[in-house]
């Protein structure tokens, strides 16, 4: 092992049990996240990113967000949703059209296309979650662990740069 | 809303405390991958990529991993590594080799320029993540938080596609 093992142990800023708690939510993060990016590209086609973008247009009213909101929904940069927008239009999955009350906002909006396949996509992906991230969690902890992330979700809105999410107060995909 | 609106809640597979959950954890991850990554951009120059790539090297014996054992500590797809690991080669962060035990193995090494891009980045990042993870944290729910978190990558490893991680049963970063 080398001195630079271990490094943010090194640093006064975290106490011991938050460091090992931050590297529990890291290696669940990492790990998880390649998981459902697998799962969803060997079953449907889609990418996490395809997937995070249709699911946020879904959930949102008459199935449209103007791209800056979309945006801040699913914590990306704009350019980087732009891109992944343009990309998702050439292959059907959404539309693009200019706000109605505002002829400078651009809106996404889902298509039929991405419609049939989010909803094609997400039975396995619910499975998918059931078996890897609450079968082998005990009940108990279920309370626990959503209040937890909840406290953590009001403290990144409160204190991170990004502007607070539409609708906050209700849920993620509300 | 629409009537595709809430897509997991349709599905019989997740009960409404686990849906709930679930989004509780998946906008904690956005919102929270966006920051990290942003402050490493803003203050060093790292990408989130490189950070992970940096500190699974740093805490690795020998500052070296064979490029599998990388892929699976990180949780990414090998050729998205190889990817990565060729960029930050150039960037001079980390450095190649071929295996003293075996010619078919590349291994990829901690550069010292990767080492100080690293010891820079860290102390920041720590802050960071004390601030937006920790500190809106109810100090009670640190346990059952960690625990969840733990179960759950047990659960995980023993259920996921990906290789058991190297040196599993002691922590991620040891």
């Amino acid at each position: 092992m080398s001195p630079n093992s271990r490094s943010l142990g090194d640093i006064p800023g975290l106490t011991p049990e938050q460091e090992a708690t931050w590297f529990a939510y890291m290696r669940v993060v990492l790990r998880l996240d390649f998981e459902v990016a697998h799962d969803l590209a060997a079953r449907g086609g889609l990418s996490h990113a395809d997937f995070h973008v249709l699911n946020a247009l879904a959930d949102s009213p008459g199935e449209h967000l103007p791209v800056g909101d979309l945006a801040v929904r699913i914590g990306w940069e704009r350019s980087r949703l732009s891109h992944q927008v343009l990309r998702m239009e050439r292959r059907g999955l959404v539309s693009r059209r200019t706000a109605a009350t505002d002829a400078r906002v651009t809106e996404v909006g889902l298509s039929s296309a991405g419609r049939d396949a989010l909803r094609l996509a997400t039975p396995g992906h619910a499975a998918l979650v059931r078996r890897l991230f609450f079968d082998g969690l005990d009940p108990d902890l279920l309370d626990p662990l959503r209040t937890a992330l909840d406290q953590i979700h009001e403290q990144l809105v409160a204190e991170g740069t990004l502007p607070r999410p539409p609708g906050h107060q209700t849920q993620w995909a509300g």
